[in-house]
């Protein structure tokens, strides 16, 4: 469904994981923020997902369906397509099965090539390669202080290139994935370091 | 030290601490969220401290005087003098060991008499009870849409409201001690459940 126009308190549901210290057998907790555009902290969600795993896309899924946000929620931001290391995500299947389009964001085009050889070496390599495929083209939005890389699902393009506008403050992050990233880092290390 | 203006992007550090279902032994998670004024998220902390205990004053003052950000950090809020039940604080003492002014937010002026005899009843109580001395005289500030509580440490009465006055975005809650209340809530529960 395109967008008539992207209110500046669009409800924006960002995600991001937190750091782990060693690839170990183990999980990583993932902060969804729930804001209004680059504004207001709204909710926080919690979910743990295991490193190297496959389950990050059915718990963001049940997460986002569960959550009393819900009914407000416009879209969903992504930090990648994958979380705690290699448990990717196939961004269709989310956006299908919230109702909630997807925007995934970027800091560089990914290195494709790379990226599946490291897939091919874990199990449910396919699985794993599919949500490569599903994440669809790359496109840029150019923010003047620089540009963001993003992929997106159930959304269009200029869509999301107005609210990826909308919802940046500070740097070449999102409001909403910049507090995501700094809460998962802050839970797990005590302290949290920023990327923006 | 008196403020000679209060910018509406003064670094504020929140500290609110997380639920806990049963009061058994164990610790609770409290964040510490970094403002910029009413705006913007710098960043987290987080601590863990004993139900009941008596650790939070000095694992507050720690976290304070470690974290990157100590050296931009003008003011401290506190959500009262207790976290994780009865772990209390002396905000004088806080106020002190950082170099930090102190500003307790509280939503109603405490009921001191049941407050005391809460305490009289646990380990410690001499120490818990030196705190609510401490925390010195109850004062308001009127924000049109209600009124906050508050008491003070190392910072006046005047400054102490122009600060939850600029920092107040949404109800009756700074807006650094909202995040830190919704950011604690959430990491506990899975969803964070507000309070403004």
């Amino acid at each position: 469904m395109p967008f008539r126009n992207v209110k500046p308190e669009i409800r924006i549901l960002a995600w991001d994981d937190g750091p782990f210290e060693h690839r170990n057998k183990g999980t990583v907790p993932m902060i969804g923020t729930v804001y209004r555009g680059g504004k207001l902290l709204d909710g926080i969600l919690k979910i743990d997902v295991d490193i190297d795993g496959t389950d990050a896309e059915a718990k963001i899924i049940s997460a986002t369906n569960h959550t009393k946000h819900h009914g407000q929620v416009r879209v969903m931001m992504l930090d990648g397509i994958t979380f705690g290391g290699f448990n990717t995500v196939n961004i269709k299947n989310i956006s299908e099965k919230t109702g909630v389009p997807v925007i995934v964001v970027l800091r560089a085009r990914p290195d494709f090539k790379k990226f599946k050889s490291a897939m091919a070496k874990l199990p449910h390599a396919e699985k794993r390669l599919a949500c490569v495929e599903a994440a669809g083209p790359v496109y840029y939005v150019d923010l003047g202080k620089g540009r963001i890389v993003f992929q997106i699902a159930g959304i269009e393009r200029d869509d999301a290139a107005s609210i990826i506008r909308t919802s940046t403050v500070l740097g070449n992050v999102p409001e909403p994935l910049r507090a995501a990233h700094l809460i998962a880092t802050g839970i797990v290390r005590g302290e949290s370091i920023g990327r923006a």
